[in-house]
């Protein structure tokens, strides 16, 4: 493992970031996505994600200066074109015009197209849940999941991220793929010759399958079954198929495709609390669910029932004192795409004063 | 079984409720979805429940004759007091007032307080799509249902509902509970001696059980573990925490409370298809979706892929012609409420001409 601060690690991705075409500013944007998910321990949209970023702005695929504009308005909706921007920058932007317009009308639906693969939704969430909004992130994604019944992909995984402000605690905060887990965890088994667990993933043929080489040749199963799969599906109608974004196949993958944009569909909802309620008397409502189900009775072997965003939120408190832990390998594959644009990983590394170099736990 | 005309099972079910007070207008709203339901296939929320209706009705626990009115209001929102009517009635009214609000503004959100058991989601979903409008309908309900972790009740199995108009084809129309399986169904077996599948519920300990009666003393589960477990609670955060409506064990219990309003709370959402794209465009779009769909290689033993709601218009489209069919004890549930309110159901049976007596088939 080899340890960040998380500052400097943000550091680092903004000058990777800007040395291939991004404004300062949009830069800063991507690495409080990614340097965020890391903080959050969700891993697999941290860092990890810069050399595929960095290979498809280099490759021109990606616009690195994008004129992200409003094509469709109406009082509760907008419809927004990323100009096949990073969907961070994209879906940030969209998030800006849509609080603005939420203030002033008290609500907005924001549909996106013409985008990238936007990171954690949870990065949008939090930023409408900072302005008392309620607030709801989803995308598309390539093509991954069957549709029901099906053995071929059609949809992705699209994921799906809810947000709501509390008072003395921290926000509800769900933010979940709508596979039951990220086809990644599945490229990790397949590359260490690992078996996934049965439910999982179907081959080619549709049969259930523990080998992790035939799951990524078939489908990753949706969570929940035929109820999490319609949902999924609900998810693609909002971000492609309204938005005019690609849709099921239409979505180009992001690791498989190098000729074509992505043309990912977003969408989000922003609901202005005070239209309801007083915010303070939500926010002590939503305090006293948080309080009744923290203090439910617990099933056996349970030491903590935790609200959604919880875990993620005890992680970042003490990764924002103890610093962001990258793997060997996540840390060498940053390392080279440094040095390929002319950036040296070593200058942002965490240096323990007393001894002079990089320390990490033993564990 | 026993066999009815659909349109002769509403006028029974019309004539009962305006018996014990509603109006004829608002009488035909929930027989419209009480028999709509049966209709799809969905008898668990069809005339099943007309018992329960009218002994709150008659207990004057609900209002008979509500005041549904606007509490709050902004461009792209609404807050409405159903004044402790029937959800149906209360729903209708919401949906509307929406209806008018997203046409001249693109969208709206709607909360709902002080309602009660709405029926199916479906029955308000068909509404908005009829008017081109993509639309959701939520509710929350009465808690059956452990927090992820807990073993003691606290949300409901609260139903999520979700509607896109089609071209050339039937609407998609998701209309599920965020449990495993309706909680009724477990009522049923325990009734009837059966086991019920592991996955469906835990006991009073949280232990997974087979056994209906301990699962009836015990929790649901939710469909997806604990991802559908949030999905459940936001729906909660919507109906109930935003709109002052009762939220987790607030909400009182349409079967073991008689004393108190059930103050159900709702959700719903209505988008203006046109704000996005022409409508048109949307249908042809969503009509591609569906053959790329349904022409999708199948798994073994799957004879088709269903888009979700289709099965519920196979059903209906069958059910129109042939009549429904109540189970006999269901039958003699309904003919008993009439028979307390001065209603012979007699006179509404499905008679064959040329026999001069009700008849089904033999199944």
């Amino acid at each position: 493992m080899v340890r960040f601060f998380p500052d400097k690690l943000k550091e680092y991705v903004c000058k990777i970031l800007q040395n291939v075409g991004l404004s300062q500013e949009d830069s800063k944007v991507v690495a409080d996505s990614l340097v965020g998910a890391n903080l959050r321990g969700v891993d697999s949209h941290g860092v990890t994600r810069l050399p595929i970023y960095v290979k498809r702005l280099k490759l021109g695929v990606v616009n690195p200066k994008p004129n992200v504009k409003i094509l469709e308005e109406s009082d509760a909706t907008l419809l927004i074109d990323g100009d096949n921007g990073m969907g961070q920058i994209v879906g940030k932007k969209a998030i800006e015009l849509g609080l603005e317009k939420a203030r002033k009308n008290g609500a907005v639906f924001i549909g996106v197209k013409h985008s990238n693969h936007f990171g954690t939704g949870a990065f949008f969430v939090q930023m409408g849940v900072k302005k008392d909004m309620i607030t709801y992130a989803m995308s598309n994604a390539p093509s991954t999941m069957a549709p029901w019944g099906g053995i071929k992909p059609y949809i992705g995984t699209n994921p799906f991220a809810f947000g709501v402000p509390a008072g003395k605690y921290n926000p509800i905060i769900l933010d979940m793929a709508t596979s039951v887990v990220a086809r990644g965890k599945i490229i990790t088994a397949a590359r260490e010759g690992k078996e996934i667990p049965l439910g999982w993933a179907i081959d080619k043929e549709g049969k259930p399958t523990t080998d992790a080489k035939a799951a990524l040749d078939g489908s990753v199963l949706p969570f929940g079954g035929p109820k999490g799969y319609a949902i999924s599906l609900m998810i693609d109608i909002m971000s492609g198929v309204l938005t005019g974004a690609g849709f099921g196949p239409y979505v180009n993958n992001i690791y498989g495709d190098f000729d074509k944009p992505q043309n990912v569909g977003h969408f989000f909802q922003l609901i202005d609390i005070s239209r309801f309620m007083p915010v303070e008397k939500f926010k002590q409502r939503v305090d006293q669910m948080i309080e009744e189900i923290k203090s439910s009775p617990k099933a056996h072997g349970v030491d903590e029932i935790y609200l959604p965003g919880e875990i993620e939120f005890n992680n970042e408190k003490k990764r924002r004192v103890e610093g962001i832990f990258l793997t060997k390998e996540v840390y060498e594959d940053i390392k080279a795409v440094g040095e390929e644009v002319g950036v040296n990983i070593e200058e942002y590394l965490y240096v323990d004063k007393s001894i002079g170099k990089n320390v990490v736990p033993d564990s």
